[in-house]
């Protein structure tokens, strides 16, 4: 089967201190959304082609807790996070810290649209609270993670 | 006993969508923060003077969540969110969506600072995804709800 690796576009919000994502996928909404929402599923794609991860809790419902490890060459780094609202398909919007930063946290929200013939457009906002957490993230190396882990979703999406 | 009514300060901020109010309590970080976490007191000042809260879950931990209702003239005015992290007599950041704008919410910090002497000072901010919304809170009336509910927990704590 060939995969068409499609653009993963990442761009820095003009007015707030926001970053959005966004790629589309081969796949309905349906079959993305429980890729985000289904830990087994979570733990085989998320983050950069160098890690492995470690899904510490993933409970992926309105009011439900999240926390995972990313493990590079013997290191671990932690993030956690609440799931704020989790509606089937189509939202989730969670927040995120990396605990190597404690006191950072991103309201983070994941939009999904059905674009017909089997496609969806992921659309995935960060919102910080200063521009200067906004770019210390940008500039962090998060762009190969996000890159690598939405090529290694498309493969999953089509096994 | 004599209660003195401090000064609630409510700012705009002028780089980021966020609102941030400073206020001081005469009462330690971990009366004014038990004040906050316990559901029983939280019901008992929340809000403006002329409503009532019902407090449907209040699960004040890292990783908890919280749904109440503010009840005025016999209508019903739901809000609910997650606990991101809970440090105690320190710090709550949780989520925070008024449910008849089902689609927004904002990230929220509380901070408590210790200023000797049995006093507090709080600082709590408020951080929406557009200065539209940020506005559009600091133009419904929060302000009174604050300010009011304040009030309330000065006489919660005084007594």
């Amino acid at each position: 089967m060939t995969t068409t690796t499609r653009e993963t576009r990442i761009e820095a919000d003009a007015e707030v201190p926001l970053i959005r994502i966004t790629r589309e996928f081969d796949a309905p909404p349906a079959k993305v959304f429980r890729a985000h929402t289904d830990p087994e599923l979570v733990a085989q794609w998320m983050g950069p082609r160098s890690t492995e991860n470690r899904i510490d809790s993933w409970d992926c419902r309105t009011g439900g807790s999240w926390r995972y490890v990313s493990l590079h060459e013997g290191q671990e780094y932690g993030f956690h996070g609440c799931f704020h609202e989790v509606r089937p398909d189509e939202l989730i919007v969670q927040t995120s810290t990396f605990e190597g930063m404690p006191d950072g946290v991103a309201l983070e929200k994941l939009v999904l649209e059905d674009l017909g013939d089997g496609r969806t457009r992921l659309t995935a906002t960060s919102l910080c609270d200063s521009f200067a957490d906004r770019d210390a993230m940008l500039s962090s190396g998060m762009d190969v993670g996000v890159r690598e882990g939405y090529e290694r979703l498309d493969a999953l999406l089509a096994s």
